[in-house]
């Protein structure tokens, strides 16, 4: 058996490795950087090389990842990828599990790849989940890791990029929705009207964050984002403020989707994203009792239940 | 009495000038090119002018632009100019009327600016509109160009980058709202993830534009959008079909803001967005009786009334 794993996400924009204990599903050692599949999808293109190299290609890479880690420690162990690696981006498109999917390291689609010269350490790549309309690489994996501790009969909210909303009922994911949030942030705070009435920064101004929840809310998008211009022209807001505002907007809007009667709401994130959902859910009037499980820690869980089911048979 | 006009629409990113004999409101020859405000306004910073020689700078390009539209026939000739020239990126800063505003030309505020060594005409600069969170600038005088024609107890839709909907009771603009979808569709169909997902044409697709229509009416917008994405993933709809799609969950979102008991539309644009208005109003319930007024005959039959109050006098 093997009692350490190579946890990896490698999402659209950032690359993260961490050498696991598995009996204990703890972090060893760790590496990220912002080399996410997006920009070697764009160096693969220009390389020229045949189809048939692109898997090696990305594997490289991975590897030479793996050696900033340690060095001979890590000869044997098995990595387990999920996130945009699956995608057609990706090393190897995957097709994705149609929704129902247990919530079981059985039911996720796990593609075994030998070690070689490009990479010497087996790979399990592990695939997405896709309901009618919608599509989510990596957080099956998360939710695999979360399952029987919390998920069971929640709304899980996992925000980012693209924020997904799970429903899991039993111990099935059943349905779920994407919210294009943390991108809409980047576009419109960097390249849009409104970045000349933004300026990014890490400081709290809760009160405006609530405001811009409430309008967020309560309005249209496509009218609240524009009143972050006339904060600024007409000097209700700093830029500085104006940020936390356009996040308030932003989040609130999504959670505007979520219906009176839902269930009660995990939330798998970060500790940033922790603060800000929570008083969203509880300015919104959707829910003040927010479980919360850490999604570093999720995504661990699920890659270690998913060597111990295809490895250590 | 002047007979004839040069009629100036200075846009954020469009300048479009116009040589008009004011008593048909007629246009004898027009220029326009994508010099924008926005442009414009990066180039003077970078000049390292002095502030007293911003208003030259911009009136030094109008003139080259005039000098295009013919030669001696346009001395003397005065130009009327609205849209993003009185902004704060503009040629003058100029404050904006509060609603209400009675549409009439000597209730909206105008700038004189006299003819110097860089621009020889007479400059009226037309400035904006504001109500609590909005602000126009450039669709008041379409308004005022269209006032006592049609405007009275309408909703008036003014589409666009920044698609603006104003209420106007009896002969007063009363309140409006801004819908930034001309904007987000840019943002979303150039440098979102759904780029690889769209591709621009001028097709026609009206069955997939209305059901975008339909989903970006009865769906949140930020997952409505991702759908774009799934579209081409799941290989619903081809780029091009998906172009349109994205076009109807847009407007469609934007019109879903319009309550069920709106008075009677009157849209101000050009033909494209009338077609594409028209059908979405229809579509999402609002109302298949839409009147129409072309969005340049009425910025040029506003410039004609302004010319006529602040110069025939």
């Amino acid at each position: 058996m093997n009692t350490q794993i190579l946890s990896c996400d490698w999402g659209t924009s950032n690359f993260r490795l961490r050498w696991i204990d598995v009996s204990t599903a703890s972090v060893i050692s760790e590496v990220s950087d912002s080399i996410g599949i997006a920009s070697v999808y764009n160096e693969w293109l220009k390389s020229g090389l045949p189809e048939n190299g692109r898997s090696g290609y990305y594997r490289k890479i991975l590897f030479s990842r793996i050696k900033q880690l340690a060095n001979d420690p890590m000869k044997g162990i098995p990595v387990i990828l999920s996130g945009m690696s699956s995608s057609s981006i990706g090393a190897m498109e995957l097709p994705c599990k149609k929704v129902p999917v247990a919530l079981d390291s059985a039911h996720l689609y796990v593609q075994h790849i030998a070690p070689d010269e490009c990479c010497p350490h087996e790979l399990l790549l592990v695939s997405g989940v896709q309901s009618g309309n919608d599509i989510m690489r990596g957080e099956e994996t998360m939710l695999l890791g979360s399952a029987n501790a919390a998920t069971t009969g929640r709304l899980v909210i996992l925000p980012g990029t693209h924020s997904k909303h799970v429903t899991v009922n039993g111990n099935s994911l059943v349905s779920f929705k994407t919210y294009m949030t943390g991108e809409f942030f980047d576009l419109l705070s960097r390249t849009s009207i409104l970045s000349r009435s933004v300026a990014a920064n890490s400081k709290e101004h809760w009160d405006i964050f609530e405001k811009g929840v409430r309008d967020g809310a309560s309005g249209n998008l496509l009218n609240a984002a524009f009143h972050v211009r006339t904060a600024q022209l007409f000097a209700k807001f700093t830029n500085e403020e104006n940020y936390h505002y356009l996040s308030g907007i932003l989040i609130g809007n999504e959670l505007s989707a979520i219906s009176a009667d839902t269930p009660p709401v995990l939330l798998i994130c970060n500790s940033a994203f922790r603060e800000k959902y929570s008083r969203a859910l509880t300015i919104s009037g959707i829910t003040d009792e927010v479980e919360y499980l850490d999604a570093a820690a999720a995504l661990v869980r699920g890659h270690c239940q998913i060597a111990k089911h295809y490895i250590d048979r």
